[in-house]
């Protein structure tokens, strides 16, 4: 089988690129990461290269291009089906998947108003409307699955929802935008996680910043 | 196997409605259908009940409850594995995953602009900036399938991607935002798909009018 490259941007900031990053880390499956930094938010004209969508992430195996974080997931799960990325219970993939599609499709004023930030001290901002109503969609998500599978993550083991998720875990964290205790216990048990704290190590040892999303 | 029950929205206005119900139909799916009307975009009050997200569609399933469009669709497709809801090739369901999630999760200016409106009589309308891009970008991935798969549909036979495109090939005839010859092919072959044709038989006989969505 030829060589997984997931191609990506800059850690500090690609909220995009750690989803499937993450997943991939996470479950154990040999990639090359191949990082084109970027230094504004839309992008770098090298990713028209890449990708038909001129965004990373994208994933690329021998011919086969596989773009959106999710799809790339998708892929992957497809191509290492024992890897379980996927709850195995169909019912509780589906909503994995559900909440995974939120979160691809939606929560759009928590997304503008935080930008992802790995390096940024907590501090809280002001915030514009919508971004509440965000915060408890996503924290009642997180709660009744956490009652539901008894955690350690999302689903139990770690799962694509967790990768899904893992972007608003900073932004949860560097905005300071809960106080409750199930959510502040599972935010705690992902930035543990070894996958993440390798992302952050190297996002700590970034370069570039990308002034648009300091928030 | 307890009965599969999809509510859904109007069926004139609801797009995400549109998605998995003709997704459900055209795999020939046995499943029942569940009207709740909403008469403003943001929907009716009693979708609180039917779903967590307090939107359509959702669908039930027993005591399982599945929300998103494009999870719907990946649930009835784990359901029913031979009814052919993605292309088996594990690179073509990769594309046919990726072109559907850009559809879930982004082309928001054309989505803004031109409300999905199966009676409105085809009329352009000035367009604000962003919509020129979606149209372009939508072109390329149904050129780019379609000459890979050969047609009718984009992979071949009608699959999910198909059916997550379904409203924009609404969007594209009632507003006339294309002239490209093969969008327009395909777009006569999706509404001429008897699924289509019922929806839009019970679109058209509805009684509810949504200012909103009356560009």
């Amino acid at each position: 089988m030829p060589d997984l490259v997931l191609h990506i941007g800059n850690k500090n900031y690609s909220s995009w690129s750690f989803r499937p990053w993450i997943a991939l880390e996470a479950a154990g499956i040999p990639f090359t990461e191949h990082l084109v930094p970027f230094d504004f938010p839309a992008g770098n004209p090298a990713f028209r290269d890449l990708s038909p969508t001129g965004r990373v992430p994208v994933l690329h195996h021998g011919d086969v291009r596989v773009w959106e974080s999710l799809a790339i997931i998708e892929y992957v799960a497809d191509l290492f089906p024992g890897a379980g990325l996927w709850p195995r219970d169909i019912a509780r993939r589906a909503t994995a998947r559900a909440i995974s599609m939120e979160m691809l499709s939606g929560f759009r004023a928590l997304r503008g108003a935080c930008p992802m930030n790995i390096r940024r001290p907590r501090r809280e901002i002001d915030l514009p409307d919508g971004v509440a109503d965000d915060v408890a969609r996503i924290t009642a998500i997180w709660r009744e699955a956490l009652a539901r599978s008894g955690g350690p993550f999302l689903f139990g083991a770690f799962s694509a929802a967790d990768a899904m998720y893992a972007p608003v875990v900073n932004r949860f964290e560097t905005y300071g935008l809960t106080a409750d205790e199930t959510a502040l216990a599972y935010m705690e048990r992902m930035k543990a996680h070894p996958a993440w704290r390798k992302w952050e190590a190297a996002a700590r040892a970034e370069p570039w910043i990308v002034p648009e999303d300091e928030a």
